[in-house]
């Protein structure tokens, strides 16, 4: 076994134990990057020179006795939305070439204070304004997308590039490129994270988190960069458990609300009986299910496209008035889309949201978490514009790629994906266990447990 | 001295004493309606039946030992945009004719269940949309407005028609009549009272509260209508201190920031002289003055009204379609201008007022609460457009009205309004005190202490 196939846990046990050194372990992912970047793509930019330097100075504090804690020494892969001080952070789009900050995102600057070695900025879909991240492929079958628009992150953990990559999630762009190349992606619960030094796509609706090889791994990445920032707005003062301290993986008793519209509707049948049959894992280690019924399904998408392209445009506003043939088409005509939307129209899409919170809270009164598809199918290939479903049917699947995430968005509440096995062509397929505010202990006790009592979980891709 | 002419606080010590009956204080208040609303007509629906029938039971209540507390048997004007049941609401509309809610608005249904006596609906500028209230006339100048949009509301407050008035404030609307009828307005902090009920004109910038005859009035209402309410999404669960009962008129050592900018700017020498002069009273008795910069002063009309055009806009569009032609043209055109709005443009101004509530939050690190005008001026006279100042810059009145007021909007932040006395012509001049976010107590100690010390507040109007 080659260091890079290490989950973080692992590694950092290694590390603590003296029997790993960070420098082993980073080259051992640098050279993994090597290996698979030819066939997948997934990082704009290799900082392999600054790697190795914080690796030694990583063996260099432990030897020493100045061991940080389980992050320490740990390769990390950077989506390139997130600004990195002194290194070139371009949100994978032209419009950003040779924009160099000068700080760290908060995200950033926590998880390299806790002794990450960050080796690498992730592809985004430009400005983490889709779902397919154009420049990747998925390490599964180097003929479909990794999903988006974190899908270098996802692509990169799939792979044994890098053990966590940091993700961001408005639409689902965290979960979707975690399901579509089997790993964990943790959506924390809006104002869990700070955003701030992270490109916005939607400030109302973006969120920071992490992708993972497994749920403790997700928990111990949270750990560092949760917490109240005075400086992003959304940001909320709540206090911050210790979220891998304190996830048992005992879910006896726990109450899944299992959907009986929306979320199995116009979804693959591999899909369905997977997230099926992991809800039976979960039965048959102490949970309960319980039907719920999703409300305002059809109000899902309006609501989060009448949110997501005005405030969008008018991010991205000046940039499109000077630069604007530096965007990649599709992204320019979202963005102009933007600019045509009226105030009242937005605020229809805000008062909408209010609703759908309002009905969620109320669901979370009979249930502890809501599971679900993450995706409607497996991987789709590169170019592959639209889905025809069994009853005939036709889907945009860039929609459809957001269609079950976005509920999550809206509402604000966590969601963690996690892989639930994988379906006949060998593509992973993967499910969400959504909580109540600031309740990511449940889901990750959820998680845990289900990792430990399934089978089909976290094995890496080759690239194939 | 008539039982209307009393205030709040006093009817209240006569009432507990025995020495009172609601009964005929409730018919004083009658009587002084009758007699003053040929000249000022306050009220778009006078309740004299339903009044004395409450009356009449708060008399019976208090006389079997049921004292329910200050309020109780206490003649109250609703300003017309409360839902009040079984009573006509028209927000002095044509749109809203025959429009009789089955609830009352939250804040209408927690005065009664103190014991209030409804004495009638106060008359509002249209939908609230307006610092005029055309129907109204001010009592202490009947060719003068009473200001608005709570015009109604400080009209009969003043006059002694009602011993309480409720308001709304989205840009100054409890203030503005308020401090042109000479009465204290309490616009409490965003989210300390439920709008519930209240018809909207901007949610993100409506407050409920109180227009009263002294600060103590103020505080026993507030006493009453402040706490969360869960289904006002704007609401915040914040704890209530005892507002009347935690005022200690104390302010010594009170640092008030005086503004070097925006606040004096464009303001009549008199109104100056009058806030000054409240100053110097509030230093007599222990506070102290820090200068303060107020910041983006260039910016706080441009925010309000880039949110509130597009949210009123929001609110009528329904109505706009089927009953145009029923609205006041200029509210009318108004609604239509917002039509037109970009929701890039709203955004903008919501990501405007975000910067200028941070930098508002910092000015209070320095000082504990900021003196201003109010008004521009003394009320105009009815049709009055425009003010030249002696820069030779001419303004339109209704922009001047609420130049000053909408900073307390635009951050959420509380601000009382309070009598500072009249000038030459005899019309009433005023200040407004504004504090750190739910520190109404603050204010409410400032306000005392400036009563107490000051001679030239406190009396009623005589119509003229």
């Amino acid at each position: 076994m080659q260091p890079y196939e290490l989950t973080l846990t692992a590694a950092a046990e290694e590390i603590a134990a003296g029997r790993l050194s960070p420098v082993e372990l980073t080259d051992s992912a640098l050279g993994r990057i090597e290996a698979t970047e030819p066939a997948i793509n997934a990082f704009v930019h290799v900082c392999a020179d600054l790697a190795r330097e914080q690796a030694r100075t990583a063996e260099a504090e432990i030897a020493a006795g100045r061991y940080r804690g389980p992050l320490h020494g740990i390769p990390l892969g950077v989506k390139d939305i997130y600004d990195t001080a002194g290194i070139p952070s371009t949100s994978s789009s032209k419009v950003r070439e040779g924009y160099v900050p000068d700080t760290d995102a908060v995200a950033v600057e926590r998880l390299r204070s806790a002794g990450m070695v960050m080796v690498g900025k992730t592809h985004t879909h430009e400005f983490a304004y889709g779902g397919r991240t154009h420049t990747t492929r998925n390490p599964w079958d180097t003929s479909r997308i990794p999903g988006g628009s974190s899908g270098g992150s996802g692509a990169a953990v799939a792979v044994g590039s890098c053990l966590v990559g940091m993700g961001t999630d408005t639409a689902g762009s965290i979960r979707i490129p975690a399901t579509l190349c089997g790993t964990v992606g943790l959506k924390p619960t809006h104002g869990r994270t700070s955003r701030r030094g992270v490109t916005s796509l939607s400030w109302s609706l973006d969120h920071v988190g992490p992708l993972t090889r497994n749920v403790r791994d997700a928990a111990l990445v949270l750990d560092v960069i949760a917490g109240h920032d005075p400086l992003d707005p959304a940001s909320v003062d709540v206090p911050v458990p210790g979220y891998a301290a304190g996830t048992t993986g005992d879910v006896r008793g726990l109450r899944i609300g299992v959907p009986t519209n929306f979320f199995f509707d116009h979804v693959h049948p591999d899909v369905e009986a997977s997230v099926r049959a992991a809800v039976d894992v979960l039965v048959g280690v102490g949970a309960q299910t319980r039907e719920v019924t999703i409300p305002y399904p059809d109000q899902v998408l309006a609501a989060e496209w009448g949110i997501v392209l005005p405030e969008a445009a008018a991010y991205h506003q000046e940039a499109l008035r000077t630069k604007g043939e530096l965007y990649r088409p599709e992204t320019r005509m979202q963005l102009e889309v933007g600019e045509l939307v009226l105030a009242t129209d937005y605020i229809k899409a805000l008062r909408v949201r209010t609703l759908i919170q309002r009905a969620w809270a109320q669901l979370f009164a009979d249930v502890d978490v809501v599971v679900a598809p993450v995706q409607p199918f497996a991987a789709p290939v590169v170019d592959q514009m639209d889905v025809t479903w069994p009853d005939g049917t036709t889907e945009s699947v860039d929609l459809a790629m957001v269609r079950l995430t976005s509920p999550a968005n809206l509402t604000g509440l966590p969601s963690i994906a996690l892989p639930t096995g994988f379906d006949a062509a060998g593509l992973p397929l993967g499910m969400q266990l959504m909580g109540r505010p600031f309740d990511e202990a449940t889901l990750l006790d959820a998680g845990t447990a289900y990792e430990a009592a399934a089978e089909a979980v976290g094995r890496l891709a080759e690239v194939v």
